[in-house]
């Protein structure tokens, strides 16, 4: 497993062990590495059986392919901007052996709907960046930059794409950083995607929450739900339950 | 005390002691009697030395007589329509020696801005109905059911209106259900309310929330703070130190 592991990889790379189905994915310790984030977006998302789903800013395919192992989803779409990403992704698919259920897809998300077809998903998934605009920044083609700063695309250009992919009541489901929540409510209810479902994410019962998860319908009417707060931390180094057998983290 | 507070009441009525400088008010048994959300709205409400407080939708005055207790606001206006409410609160405030402090009238919401005048308040607060629309319903003449149903005043309406009160940066507080919260982010961004501020209400640390408390400013850019979670209840009939400590309940 080991020898035949290391074929798939290219130098500076390493597999990390997903802990789910024997899942491994490859990252670079130089590069921008998935964090909390998209392993609970793909504990808050949910895909029914037979399902179709595009994840969009896809990064290393850490989205489809812990979705491919978490849910009965018929297949799995990422589509990743950097061609390296895209790449190093698709190594990773093809190295646990989903090549009929994950396609990794390099492109820019301004072009997804005109590119795949308007109404041709069930489900989108988006972990995007978080920090606003890109004007000035130093370092503006670096992967991490990318990967955190709005350079290349922006929030409203995410959910219109978003909108546009979502067959009528198709479901989104976005992680972001609280401080942009109202941003998001505005954009996707002027997208005509609405928000039904919302869950803060605390990192300990008492702080302020630094994620939050959002599940969009589209052509929806407005009624939120709000899930009872995701403590992350017990106490310092140590995750809550929850964390631990729903999110598998 | 006690005989002196008798000649204030009438029929049906009792003085309930607020637990707070002393202060009382006037409530009915058979009428709408406030609730824990007016009282965590005042104590989530931040009004500085000197300035002029409006509240709307004012019942029998228990957001302005809190108000003027926990804060050093320079003058409180209460508006209500319904005339019995207006006349328990105008004897809660007389009773209570802060004619000169508060100032309850009576009269439709709708005409606020109009009758008081743009931008003539440094602060908003609204414990509005949270029920959606009021078409059909029996009773639309009840006071309960004005207070709980948009049977006289649609959340619309009063978000326009506050935010025609309001000078330009003057913050606006209120308190309603979570599973409106989306319709209240885009109605205030419409209006030039920006939501800035959010705290979350869950009766107990695993359950979904049951209310939210958000500050609005006017004319000012999206960028939200959400407040660390608000428990209420430790457990079953046992308040958190924060209700009790902070909250004054």
């Amino acid at each position: 497993m080991r020898d035949e592991g290391q074929s798939w990889l290219k130098d500076g790379e390493r597999f990390d062990d997903l802990q789910r189905n024997g899942l491994r994915i490859i990252q670079r310790a130089d590069g921008f590495c998935f964090g909390m984030d998209a392993v609970l977006l793909s504990g808050f998302a949910k895909v029914k059986p037979g399902e179709r789903v595009m994840d969009l800013c896809s990064g290393n395919g850490i989205i489809p392919l812990l979705l491919s192992a978490k849910t009965q989803g018929k297949h799995f779409t990422g589509l990743e901007l950097l061609a390296e990403n895209v790449d190093m992704a698709q190594r990773s698919v093809a190295a646990n052996g989903l090549n009929e259920r994950i396609a990794m897809e390099q492109g820019d998300v301004r072009d997804a709907t005109e590119r795949f077809g308007r109404a041709s998903f069930d489900v989108v998934t988006c972990n995007p960046p978080y920090m606003k605009g890109g004007h000035g920044l130093q370092n503006a083609d670096d992967v991490r930059t990318i990967a955190r700063h709005e350079v290349k695309l922006s929030l409203s250009e995410m959910i219109t794409q978003t909108a546009g992919l979502l067959r009528p009541k198709g479901r989104a489901y976005f992680v972001h950083r609280p401080f942009r929540l109202t941003e998001l409510v505005v954009l996707m209810h002027e997208a005509g995607l609405e928000m039904k479902r919302l869950r803060m994410v605390y990192p300990f019962a008492d702080r302020e929450p630094n994620m939050v998860l959002v599940e969009g319908v589209r052509d929806a009417k407005p009624y939120l739900t709000v899930d009872p707060p995701l403590v992350v931390y017990e106490k310092p180094d140590v995750y809550t339950r929850e964390i631990i057998e729903v999110y598998g983290y």
